[in-house]
């Protein structure tokens, strides 16, 4: 393991791709692994691009992806697909225009499945994040599709929130208004040749002015994504923003913060699993049989198998 | 608390308002009176109501409402709102217009934010929709915004699952195809008196001419919810595939891995709750310095802490 691991670390795209399915399928290997790249790590840009579906996230990465390869950096692109819980499949139409990208050695480009039943975003992105990030990419783009709980998880995981959104979908602005304000870090109106560009671009201003005052002060940006218009502009706002976080104490408080949610994850997923064994143990057709008639109830079934848990260990 | 909990089994609607507050703020009694109440469930009909921001699920939820409520039913509503994790904020403006049904005894209203950092959907949505079950509704609707996670734990809840969706919006039919398909029991395209309505009502078909099959075959209807358009044929599917539920072995399946998927998420939340707590113990600045300084890494902390919990307790 530790040749692969050596390889990863001096930038084998082939090792890394190995170590990230190692990883994502929960190999016994994982602890191993990860404790040995950890000291590599932490010193990647973790940007976080996310919208709604049909906002043009996976274009927009796409140029990105471009514009700061060209500044020589090596670029790490973790794309996150709802997939079905019956198939376990990903939607992969969005990604194939990014497999340009694929031959060149400086980008590494993984779809991951929000697979989880535990815990919303795939447990798997943030081993994925730092994996990359031990193994020599200078920035790593996290785009995840749909609104709501992946969200709150990506800023976890990013130093650096883009949010996505487009002319013509008038929740976006309420859904906003409601939390993801805070937590964006920069603005992108894209397909920006639409009607009504203005108008969301100063209702995001206008929402921000409402928004408790932070030290950054989140830029709103114009995009066209599929025209490449507006791109080097708001790669500049990426690479301000990752300058700010360096020099800044609200930068340090949120490395900080990630390091706490990391143990927090690693906990959760390890007692989920013990839980997990337990019951499937304990479900049987005859204790279903009893809960539907209700002659027990969920409270009391979980109640004594949390019980032997943290006895029986 | 038994006085309260006899009084929302009657129907009191402050009651259960009350109960719900209690058991969405983890009160201690939340055990107790989800025990008591649990024998009075399991007789409501669930219907989830999912799409895309925009698509227009709370008007049709409106209507769904009225035309429940015209023939005899009580009806439940739970509205789950992405909520910020900062404010605990939810969007209330789709709100507004349900309103008028607020004052109505048989129609009940709840607004629940998606709080929670682990698991997904507001943990306490499955509470409330099993207390509007025991409290005596008929049908429970429950809205969620978003597409991804939420849509396949919103199925687990729910008997019927109902996805929105607007001519325009070419991802959907991305998604849909990569499993949500496999999810919804009846399909809608809302706003069908926009261009390219038919195509999504053939593209739906079409996709699910593809999918497994199943004893159910899943309608498609086309509706324009502002203007009350095609609800009551809606609403028709909607009372059959309850009629097919009661009478199939899929309905017994359904209702069976729910009663598997109820004690997961009790199961899950406790394990979360205790690991926070052994979290929050240990967290000191000292231990997170040596974290970010890579002195020792999550994997390490984590390990001591998951065996201080299985060997102590």
């Amino acid at each position: 393991m530790q040749e692969l691991v050596r390889k990863a670390l001096s930038g084998d795209t082939r090792s890394i791709a190995r170590i990230i399915t190692l990883v994502e399928n929960e190999s016994p290997y994982t602890e191993e692994i990860m404790k040995t790249l950890y000291p590599h790590s932490g010193k990647a840009h973790i940007v976080g691009i996310t919208g709604s579906p049909g906002s043009g996230k996976s274009t927009l990465t796409d140029k990105l992806i471009h514009e700061f390869k060209e500044k020589g950096n090596k670029v790490g692109v973790i794309a996150i697909d709802p997939s079905s819980p019956f198939s376990g499949g990903a939607i992969l139409a969005d990604r194939i225009r990014m497999q340009k990208h694929a031959v060149d050695r400086n980008v590494y480009i993984r779809s991951m499945g929000s697979r989880g039943s535990l815990g919303g975003l795939s447990k798997s992105t943030y081993e994925a994040a730092l994996i990359l990030d031990a193994c020599g990419k200078d920035i790593i783009f996290i785009e995840t599709v749909g609104v709501g709980q992946s969200e709150v998880d990506i800023m976890k995981i990013a130093d650096t929130v883009c949010l996505v959104l487009v002319p013509g979908m008038g929740d976006d602005i309420q859904i906003m208004k409601a939390g993801i304000m805070e937590i964006a870090d920069i603005f992108i109106v894209n397909k920006a040749d639409r009607e009504g560009v203005e108008r969301v671009v100063a209702e995001v201003k206008m929402a921000l002015d409402l928004v408790q005052k932070r030290s950054w002060i989140p830029p709103v940006h114009s995009t066209i994504a599929e025209k490449g218009n507006g791109i080097t502009e708001l790669a500049a706002s990426i690479s301000n923003h990752h300058e700010f976080l360096s020099i800044s104490t609200e930068g340090l408080e949120k490395r900080r913060n990630r390091l706490v949610t990391e143990v927090e994850e690693i906990l959760q997923r390890e007692i989920a699993r013990f839980t997990e064994e337990k019951w499937n143990q304990k479900k049987t057709p005859e204790l279903i049989d009893s809960l539907y008639s209700r002659n027990t109830d969920p409270y009391t079934v979980a109640g004594r198998i949390l019980e032997e848990v943290l006895l029986e260990n």
